[in-house]
């Protein structure tokens, strides 16, 4: 068996293994292989409760989903949505995976006089410390992170919760394939 | 004559409507056709009334016109303004737009231990949070946004509180046509 | 009928239609009402039709859609895209909005000794050239654009045209209710 | 005559010099006394000739005119115009003011190979390399920059000339006032 049957023979077994994968388990634009920890599909199965949910409370909102990076995954602008709330959005999710903790649990520790007081002046202004972000995670692994803003700060607190609660409970079969 | 009937005609009067234009429907530069929400004229009318009423108050202001994206339209600086009121002025424009309210109500819910507490560090250092922003709007449709800088947070949120009446009552007819 | 009777009538007809609004026609989250020109199921249709032909294409994309004034709607990242192409994508609807040219025609002109060398060091960093980002219009009305970015260079610009076209054509019912 | 006396005329002189003043010398907000070099009120006069001039080109552009520090003292957008200009239209004032020359000038000194190659990469990519931007002075005294972006680099650099030319002739007496 030469060297070139012995690559080809290695290369088939790869592609095998890509293709069975998971479906966040592709190969990347230039070959390299990538696991999304937070499939497109998956990012989208939740979008698209979260929009139901917001127009049901009658809410125009930005929804970002990211990976456990922290890399956003999909962004969505609901009509009527508020211009400012697409940075907003986005950077609860990035605060969420930053800290491993929802934007609301850091927005008390960094009030004036609380322990983390400041933490919002770093990290390049992406620091959020409203409610509205959630770490998204199934038994305790971190798959990545929910941001919504649009609403007052309960609101998007509160539709956020809603979120997690669908990603963990509702979507639990998909969300375990990314495991 | 039924209602898809007088749907239709409707339909075709707008259609008709937008193609004869009004102060602000231009051909674009390549040709696109663009409806300014705030026509150029527009935003000079209320500039003019806006630099008089400082001038009667002894300010020197930084006065921004922006069009109901937050894209500015007009800036003009008064002899003897700020330098730092450019920056400040436009920017009041763009908070009012990304969250629809004024830039003195923003403040008031972003004070340390409110709801929205935090704001002022999103959207890459461009939301003010003290008064002299002005959503620009006639019966509930946003047209653009005023901000003014350069006197006290008080006299900046007067001057702006003159504008946004004047726009709205004074020059209710140059505001219809944009409708 | 005086001149009176018929303003009366028209502003009835138009808050009327504006009330019964199209598909992006929404009261936006504090009551303003706003009109969006890229409504967000419209840049998901487009969207999905990307992702199809991507697919099909063998490319991992990032794929934006923005409205008129360079906003983005809607940005997607599939499963095993370049990190790096989130920006890309996103700026080079921005781009294609911001001088109403594809950003491959931008690209083209500003290269060293063309007429717009220098342009890419404009605007923030926002400015791409090269090929992905194209304006969406329809007879001559801006209604947003869309970028794309995963592949080289010509495989982008491919996507973004086949993209463009789907959007004029195939999409034509849906971008008329637009208008 | 000793040194303190010599001093002490001289002083007195100045203080005459600014209280006399001219139209831009003016106390500023906070009661420093600022001798504008470029007037609000001189900046709309060329500002209103490059618009008419800027309609009979069929041309829609952002113009911006600043003082002799390179600091804004009018913006505005013409119906249409790109977006992208407004950065482009304020970038050029600052960059002929930066180097006190017109941003064509320095665009054929920065092409690859010349001798300030590079200099488009620095001052933070405020740096404009093409056509549209022109210093505006009097018998050699800086009294500001025009800056303007819209059409063509040609019909941009074609603007701004005539801009220059009415500003220097044309504006003569009120330039005059203001040295």
């Amino acid at each position: 068996m030469d060297k070139l049957e012995l690559e080809n023979i290695v290369r088939e077994v790869l592609s095998k293994a890509t293709n069975d994968a998971g479906p966040g388990a592709l190969t990347a634009a230039n070959g390299g292989q990538v696991k999304a920890s937070m499939p497109l599909a998956l990012a989208l199965k939740l979008t698209e409760r979260i929009e139901a949910k917001a127009a049901e409370w009658n809410m125009r909102v930005v929804t970002a989903v990211s990976d456990a990076s922290g890399r956003p995954v999909a962004v969505h602008c609901m009509d009527g949505a508020y211009m400012g709330s697409f940075d907003v959005a986005l950077n609860k999710t990035y605060t969420s995976i930053a800290f491993q903790m929802s934007t609301a649990e850091l927005g008390k520790l960094s009030q004036p006089g609380m322990s983390l007081y400041g933490i919002q002046f770093t990290n390049g202004g992406r620091i959020v410390i409203f409610g509205g972000g959630e770490v998204l995670a199934y038994k305790g692994v971190i798959i990545g992170a929910l941001g919504v803003s649009g609403g007052s700060a309960q609101q998007d607190t509160d539709l956020a919760a809603y979120g997690k609660k669908v990603f963990e409970s509702e979507l639990e079969q998909e969300v375990i394939k990314c495991l």
